[in-house]
């Protein structure tokens, strides 16, 4: 039964699950459990006594493994929709006496094979013992070669002991984030390994924390006796730990109850219906309590804003950038774009200022500024403009180019529908190559991607610059590229499972959710205009260093997110640097350039970035690279993966 | 003209350069230069004074690069053997002014276009300014994508200043390995991008010197006052200096005279032949006192010992393991293996002491001793016991178990030219399968690889223990694989170029040579023979901590060298472990384990390594990887890549 409904809100962590103790009846342990108002169990397979060396000597010719239930006690549903299989936890790959590593060994195999076969979605996997926990990566790893479908998850304890200043050998702090660390690198990030944390009654500092929503974390595995108790004796939950749940419901991840009853309230009875119909009255389950504070807290979540669930489907989603110079838009990205009002009524308060600057109050029945609108698309930015003449009085003549003669028609179409023939001339050239027939006060243009220049919007105004007048004004005036390094296991996953290096030397298009973001954004590069420098050069080059929050403890680190934020005139900006970004604005999501190989960056070490902007007389492409903690290898070189055609 | 003489060397380093300034006579340059002594020229190409910047401010609508002298002064291969081109040493990729990064990377790209043009052998590139060097290595990159055959010798100082104990920090300390560390990192080791080493006055410790020996060293540039003044007022060498050079020179690295004369020699004349056959006296080359003695340190060499000599065309070439279990070997490889005499001489007094251990004087005529030798192949252990026997006395019946029938052919002739007849009983069967009629008290086998185990000596061993005696002896009595982390770029290389995974997932058996063995061995598995234990199970699991000597500085790692050692018998052993290596034997090269990324290893940071012997019911396979200082993924998961068929 889900905790509750909550709008657009179709993720798994609407469910909540049990951890139960080895039961041989598992139909009655389902039904018990599932009546009492959780989803699934998390379930031992195999009886916690069976050790296969013991079975061994004991001269068990039959070699039946003692199994919880037969696969036919439930139904093959049953099984895969109610059942997280739990491997047993006496299992300990990385034990000193080489007997248990052996008997480890087989016993894990056997149980995974057990759980394949009855179909389950997911085992749950004990704890590594510390961070040493190489022969137990090893061992899933040689199981993971050959699964297809289940999830393993990796029972974590959720626990970071803070290091003290003076503690610069850190020797006693553990941070177990580093466990699933060494374990995810040992195994090479399959996508089937995930976490799944234990929430102890202590929590770690809320940065460290931010580091998991990078994680493929599937499951928070909470204690009863993380609970505190409220004035009325009922369980809840310090208000970090509370933070923490709303955090996992926003990321898909499920709870899981687990341990006994540790708050005295009285058990109320409920009616249960079995499948003939007939009712039985019995107690409620011993954990209901617990469960129903944790929907509690799922039904007091605020429902999803409209945006965020008009890009719900987009979710760390990786696109491939426009190429809007070499591919000509379709109709239907049009229009997706031009719903953006709040992106418009931006341009039309910079063309308003724009406007009473250029021409003032006395003489705005004479003169008439010359705006060219370049690159009009369908005509959003005419409207815009247009409207901002009506606002000021002035007077204004549009010029609207556009090398796109499919959006050109539309924009014919519009021109003739709203009479706006005497004041708009349509230009149907490319702004690079057109001679036109007079120089303009303002050039107005929409060429930004999520990352500011990489649609090349420099080298296109470069080329409109030509007719704007020497005092002229260019809207937007300037923009800057923004970067900072994420951990973001999913998008990893992602590019990899294109198996080759090109897809890693690509920048996507993504609505970032499932991100950890380590260190504040920083600028990248800037671009002007106009620009009348001699040596003017589109070529960039910036070093950056990150220095990740010392108290987040180590990071890894999939990637950098890139951002822009664009001075359309004067005051009025536009962009999607989060700390700065325009409201309700849905035309851009973030730019995410991956690395090859993920880096882990420790406490105190800076994380050295280099990026540049290359330009040849065909095309211009970014090249990028890490030269600290260590050297990696630089992305993109040539441009060999990935370019923006001019 | 060559330095010298030296029997079996016919590796570059013979041929001895001269560096020179910029000189527009370049015919003239070249004769002086060669007629001198030198056999090459290091030369600019380009005049120092040129700025693309400068160069288009003129208006030099020509736009002709001032270079030294056309393609056409020289014959092609004039320019391809005697001229390594010296790009321009003001281009400074990393300098804070970006006008001067600008024409740098300008320059650059024309020099090296140019030396392309004149189908040069190799560049030296101008040394790096600092650790700082990312926008250079992201040029040198980009021009690498595009070269196919030229070579470009980066030039480093070679300097490492000592850290003082105290100095936890280091920040004062230089280590300019770490340049040159940085810069192949971001290029990602490319095959053409080499070293060119400045050597100054004061060199570093042998131990860090150690590392260039595994890293792709071209040219040692040695300063003319780096020399110091002997006796007679004659330049020479420190002893350091002069070890370090005889190191090159066995390690290809063609030395190169830099500077201006230091000596107060006298400038004796030589007689000139022109091409016209008219001579000339004129004086000698300015710097041939500093070739002469560059030239004595070479002659002054050991000439190469005969079985380095046979040995030269295997040197850091990697060659796949032998599957002698699931392949029948060639009669080509008998013939080799039963050359090596020295193994076969501690075989048999192995035998021997076997011999006298198992049966006293007094009854030697009585008892004869039963021994098995298991993979007789041709019989050379079948002829060394048989010499045991009569050294000592001892009454011997022998059988030999061979299960390749071809070799079989070839032991039946052995057997009747020998008169062997009623000694020896041919067994044309798999030890593992055969039923022995009796028991033997000796069992003798020569089934080692490089690495020990790796050619499943315990499987097979395993198998004919059957049929020995429960106090008998097995020959080898026990076997222990050992391995150390070594630096070795071209070994690197040489697996990278096949541009898969599974060969950085396989072993290779290979004559190490410009490696740099970084720690002092380990030792990793070992097998005993003969092995009544209950649960006897051939799987390994070792994990390995190498220290790297603080003094070497950081290194890289590219993989582990494997080596064995094996007890014959008692005090007799056999082995290739460089401490312990049984000499004058060469039927065991080392083995090679690659790690797919390359690791950094600062001082100080311990370097854990885990090695797993797995097996399964058809094979046998190692699984291996890095946890410290950074996890690596686990190499060879099941076998994928590599493995050895039972």
């Amino acid at each position: 039964m889900p905790l509750g409904q909550r709008q657009g809100d179709k993720s798994d962590s609407r469910y909540c699950g049990v951890e139960i103790d080895f039961d041989d009846d598992m139909p009655q342990a389902l039904t018990r459990n599932l009546s009492g108002g959780f989803d699934f169990l998390v379930a031992p397979l195999i009886d916690p006594k069976y050790r296969p060396s013991l079975a061994r000597d004991e001269a068990n010719v039959s070699n039946v493994l003692p199994v919880a239930a037969s696969d036919l006690v439930l139904s093959p549903s049953q099984w895969s929709s109610h059942v997280v299989g739990k491997i047993s936890t006496w299992i300990d790959l990385d034990s000193e006496d080489e007997n248990i590593r052996m008997d480890s060994e087989i016993a894990l195999k056997q149980e995974i094979a057990w759980a394949s076969h009855l179909s389950l979605q997911a085992c749950l996997l004990p704890s590594p013992q510390g961070p040493s926990c190489s022969n137990y990566a090893r061992c899933v790893n040689q199981i993971l070669q050959g699964q297809n479908n289940m999830q393993l998850w990796l029972r974590i304890p959720l626990v970071k002991s803070e290091i003290m200043e003076d503690d610069s050998v850190g020797e006693h702090s553990v941070d177990t984030w580093e466990w699933w660390n060494s374990f995810r690198l040992l195994c090479e990030h399959p996508s089937q390994l995930a976490v799944a944390l234990d929430v102890l009654r202590s929590s770690p500092s809320v940065t460290s924390l931010g580091r998991w929503f990078g994680e493929p974390v599937r499951a928070a595995i909470i204690q009863t006796d993380s609970f505190l108790t409220n004035a009325k004796g009922y369980p809840c939950l310090s208000k970090r730990h509370q933070k923490l749940i709303t955090g996992f419901f926003n990321h898909s991840v499920q709870i899981v109850i687990s341990g006994q009853l540790m708050h005295n309230v009285s058990l109320e009875t409920q009616v249960m219906k079995h499948d003939d119909n007939s009712t039985e009255v019995m107690p409620k389950h011993s954990l209901r309590c617990y469960l129903d504070y944790v929907a509690f807290l799922y039904q007091r979540m605020d429902p999803l804003p409209e945006q965020e669930r008009f890009e719900l489907g987009y979710r760390d989603f990786l696109q491939s950038p426009l190429q809007p110079l070499m591919d000509n838009l379709e109709a239907q990205t049009y229009e997706t774009f031009e719903k953006d009002t709040m992106k418009y009524s931006q341009y039309q308060m910079a063309v308003h200022k724009a406007l009473l600057d250029r021409v003032p109050n006395e003489k705005a029945s004479t003169i008439t500024t010359v705006l060219m609108v370049v690159g009009a698309g369908r005509g959003p930015l005419v409207r815009a403009s247009l409207q901002a003449a009506l606002e000021t009085g002035r007077k204004l003549k549009v010029y609207a180019v556009e090398k796109n003669p499919n959006a050109v028609v539309t924009l014919h179409s519009l021109i003739k529908l709203e009479g706006w023939e005497n004041m708009v001339t349509i230009v149907s050239r490319d702004m690079r190559s057109w001679n036109a027939p007079e120089k303009a006060d303002i050039l107005v243009s929409e060429l930004l991607g999520s990352f500011g220049d990489n649609e090349l919007s420099p080298e296109c105004l470069d080329g409109a610059q030509r007719f704007l007048k020497h005092d002229g004004i260019s809207i937007p005036s300037s923009y800057t590229s923004f970067l900072q390094p994420i951990t973001a296991s999913k998008l990893y996953n992602d590019v990899k499972a294109h198996r080759d290096v090109a897809h890693f030397e690509t920048a996507y298009v993504v609505k970032l959710h499932s991100v950890a973001r380590l260190a504040p954004t920083q600028p990248v590069f800037t671009f002007e205009h106009p620009d009348y420098s001699v040596k003017k050069s589109n070529q960039r080059y910036k070093k950056l260093q990150f220095e990740i929050p010392p108290d987040t403890g180590s990071a890894i680190v999939h990637g950098f997110a890139g951002y822009f934020d664009a001075t359309l005139y004067k005051d009025v900006h536009l962009g999607i640097e989060p700390a700065t970004a325009t409201p309700n604005m849905f035309s851009w999501f973030a730019i995410f350039f991956p690395l090859r190989t993920p880096i882990c960056v420790a406490p105190g070490n800076p994380l050295e970035l280099h990026f540049w902007r290359c330009c040849s007389s065909t095309k211009v492409w970014y090249e990028w690279c890490v030269s600290s903690p260590y050297p990696l290898p630089i992305h993109n070189s040539n441009g060999r993966s990935y370019w923006v055609g001019l």
